[in-house]
């Protein structure tokens, strides 16, 4: 499953680029740099893997977190650079999205997965090392930004998949349309403001 | 084990109606309505699976995760009926904990764990789910809540449902009977004020 | 595997100390004092054995629990003797997370695991039980302090296991020099401020 192997790397390298701008953002060391880099990078995928009670992949292949420290080792020497590194985190954030929503869907698919459970890993895969990126860092969760498409987007990209699966498309056309649905939503999203209606209760309630 | 299954929808369906109504607080779009409903009603026994190593259950039959996903379209639509949405959260919490508690006693039971195994995998499926619901969305914890009991109440069901099944009752007598505690101990709680001694220490400390 | 055990019940009794000492701030009954206590006694163990897949210590040895119920008990009752509960957390604290690295280099190589696992199993029984009680606790992580050595404590104490055992030393050794390190760097830090550089952008950015 090369295709998959590569997508658990891009999808390691860019998250963990995301963990050490937050960090930077939290101002800590180098090791702590690390730490919150390798925690978004594998957070996702380790949760698709116990869920899917597969061997963890970063347990199997290690370099997976000197993938995730080298990202981290870049950020702490050049974040500095960034005009803004909040406005950074979203946007390569983006790019990691729809990098591990198509990750996710190609693991479950691996293991001949039904498609609700397809669909699922590759939301959960997308959603959860940024969620435990922002929940440790006292970051407001991505997940829970209003007005903005986030868990929205991993699940039409994840639909997408399944769809293009079911329509007969071999695998990796299926992943990459997952991707290309992913990045639009989300881009969209952040750059014209793109959502779905919020719930607003009528007058303000306790 | 029909009464397990059971058990676990009427736990998931409730227990999403409380992650969606926390969601409706944080004004969430549909899709997050799905997830938080989804990752508060499959938390709890989520951790319970991994934790006994077993398949975990929505994974093999997806149809809870509908029935979360219905909840969240529920909520969604008529949270605004509700006069008090937190008041709303606090007593049908208290309902999902007495039927996800049992749910965990009756899962442990079937893998015939020991005692102490029953007890804590009641209590970790009745507090985990809600548990993850307030952490991701920030809200303060029901377990921390002062002067309220709520894994008292956890333990207490769970120490019933023990001293039942040790006194020789068959299992949906001990289940019945560890949802009635419970439930029983927090609504009182809610209703009444219920409470144990809290720690206070005498002069203010730093 | 006599070093293990002993071990884990060190770390279990310690770190359930500093969870108890969390509650006593947050103002819990005893039972919150017992959950929080066993959350951060077993909470790093219990991600290191799910990442390692085997079976979860404490559910194989319920006696564990017992333990950190038992510390949870006596900081109750003891807890205003102290004058400064949350100086008392971070030393004990320091205390525990010596004892957890050796335990978790310990588990990673009783399964011949890699040198990158031992590490990385070492860095996560250590940090991951006080995470889990700071993130449920609304503390500010310990892992997140800045100017003070923490992550970075548990990295140097798992590698001069890891050094030690290259160079061919008796497994004991290995994981007394383990706890020396962590021990000694924490402490250091604590006591005189040793810190590694943080993060600093030039002028403040968004």
């Amino acid at each position: 499953m090369t295709s998959l192997v590569y997508l658990d790397y891009a999808s390691v390298f860019v998250f963990a680029l995301t963990g050490a701008l937050v960090a930077s953002r939290a101002q800590l060391d180098i090791v702590g740099f690390v730490f919150i880099a390798c925690l978004t990078a594998v957070g996702g995928g380790t949760v698709r893997d116990v869920l899917l009670d597969r061997p963890v992949f970063w347990m199997e292949e290690p370099t997976f977190i000197i993938v995730a420290s080298v990202a981290a080792f870049i950020v702490f020497f050049t974040a500095h650079l960034l005009e803004s590194r909040y406005r950074s985190i979203l946007w390569i954030d983006a790019l990691a999205l729809a990098v591990a929503v198509p990750a996710g869907v190609a693991a479950a698919v691996a293991m001949d997965a039904t498609w609700p459970i397809v669909l699922i890993m590759g939301i959960s895969t997308g959603c959860f090392g940024g969620l435990m990126r922002d929940v440790v860092c006292n970051e407001v969760p991505l997940v829970l930004k209003q007005g903005e498409l986030y868990v929205t987007c991993a699940f039409a990209g994840a639909g997408a998949a399944v769809g293009l699966l079911a329509l007969g498309q071999p695998l990796p056309i299926a992943l990459l349309g997952c991707a290309i649905v992913t990045l639009a939503l989300r881009t969209g999203s952040l750059a014209f403001g793109w959502s779905l209606p919020v719930y607003k209760s009528r007058p303000p309630r306790v």
